[in-house]
Formats: structure tokens, sequence, C-alpha cells
């Protein structure tokens, strides 16, 4: 809801790169997702990464709620940038995406080159990437909000949170 | 949406006073909220912290778009826990709170004991708290999930959410 007090400007250079490099060293996410019995927001911590195709990228359980819930409704939103671990905790970095969810078929062509991309990020998951119940998601980015720290905020278009060519 | 498979069970001992911690020790949390523009879920980090009577609070400016949505939609979602800073991030326990945001007038009653625990726990804070556009919003909680690491997931009911007596 922007306002004329909107604190938010078009993303820059900089901006861009921050962005890229929050979504490239994360290794998990918080996900924003409707839960499908009430409709109310939720939220739950997954594993995350980029994908081969520069791509937010998921492995998600069927037994897990917001997979459930993603099934349902894809309409979903990624905070990626972990708090930093000392001084003022609201000063990191951190970038808010609105994306839709894509479940993946193990029959997907890019299948091979995700689940190794997967286990070099995720070393632990090793021990659940060949069940049968797992997924990957890719999320399409909609729109997002980079927000570098008190006052330093930007607005990310969906070219702008593109892999750097 | 529980099924067969769902991997949560009720709240015992060790899971209450596990989610307790995790709410005393954070100082941010993860906030999922529905955009007002578009009603798809969007997330924010905040200020994260327990008020005087126990319960989940935020400080949060006006000009925030996630303060302009809770006033729109109360009903919210909070994750609460950071990543471990080593081994396996997703080992870590984040407790998952559905909550409904209540806006507190600074002539609400209980205003300066909050400030003062506030500043105690959010020093950084203290460049702000007395600005006009600031809000102590206090979340009461509708259910929430523990998750305790793979394999060790939890149902939480709202008393078992209450301070510990």
């Amino acid at each position: 809801m922007p306002s004329s007090a909107d604190p938010h400007r078009p993303a820059d250079a900089g901006a861009r790169a921050t962005a890229h490099r929050l979504m490239a060293e994360a290794r998990t996410a918080a996900l924003s997702f409707l839960d499908p019995a009430s409709a109310l927001p939720s939220i739950s911590r997954i594993g995350f990464g980029l994908g081969p195709d520069g791509l937010p990228l998921a492995f998600l359980s069927a037994i897990a709620l917001h997979t459930a819930a993603l099934h349902r409704t894809p309409a979903c939103a990624l905070l990626i940038g972990d708090p930093p671990p000392k001084g003022d905790p609201l000063a990191g970095p951190r970038l808010s995406l609105q994306a839709t969810a894509e479940f993946l078929a193990p029959t997907d062509p890019g299948q091979e080159a995700r689940r190794k991309g997967w286990l070099a990020s995720h070393p632990k998951a090793v021990l659940y990437i060949d069940l049968p119940d797992f997924r990957f998601v890719r999320f399409r980015p909609l729109g997002g909000l980079l927000n570098g720290g008190f006052g330093k905020a930007f607005y990310m278009r969906p070219a702008d949170l593109l892999p750097p060519s």
C-alpha cells in the first residue's frame, strides 16, 4: 500500500546485488502461506536455495502442512536473509518475495541438476533426497522488497530478481 | 490439514518449555500477513519480544507496509527461533504461531512497563521508541506448531503458549 510516506525506492544496482547475494547464500527461508483449513496467514521455515536456472527453490515433504497449502494456494511469500548474530538484529539485510510455487515432477528434465545442486548446498538432505514423497518446488517471484536496514528499503520487480547476466 | 500422515503430536511439558524459551530469547520474528492490495500472503522481519503480560509483542512503524496490513487484517502468523549458526540449519527449533494483532494506544495503562521492557531487550529501539508514529502490537495466539527438528513436531494450543505459572 504505497503512500506519500512509503519509504521504499526503486531498486538500483546495489539493491539487485544484495538481493542476489542473499538468495545465493541462504540455506533456509521463512515461508508465508495460506492455511487451507482457515485461509489464515501461516508460516514455516523451509530449506531454500537457488536452482540451476537461478530461480528460488525448495525441497518439500508431502506430509508438511505447508506443502498441502501450496498445492491448494500457490501464492506465497519468502523471507530470505537471517538476522546478524551480533549488533542490532533489525540492521541485517533481508529480502521478502511474493511468489508463485510450482511443484516439479521427478521426471522434469532438470531434476538431476537440481538434485546435484541441492545436495551440494544442503548436504544433510542426503538423508531424504531420494524419498518418494519429497518434491522440488520452484518459486516464480511476482515482486519483492529489499530491506537493507533502517531507512534503506527498495521495491524489487521480477526483473530485478533474475540471475545476473 | 491434519491427516493420517500428520507428523505433529500434542504438546507436552518439554514442548511448552521449548516454546517459552524461544519466545523469551527472540529479538526478531518473521511476520506472515495479507497484503491489503492483493490479499496475497506477504512476509516481513519485525522486532519481537514478550510483553510484561507474557504475550508476544512487537513495536511497529506506521509507515511499514505490514502495519497497514495488520490494521486491515489482524490475522497473521509469526515464526520465532533463528536457524542455528552451525550444523543443519533445519535442525534448530522454531515456533510458528497463528495470532491476532492488537494495536495498543500510547494511553494504554501498560504502556510504561512495555516501553521499559522493550528498551531492556531491544536497546537500539531507543532511537525511535518515542516517535509518534510507532505503536506496540500485542499478538494473541490462536494456535501454533513447534518444530524441534526433523521428526519432532507438536501442535500448540493457546493454553500451551501462556506464560509458565
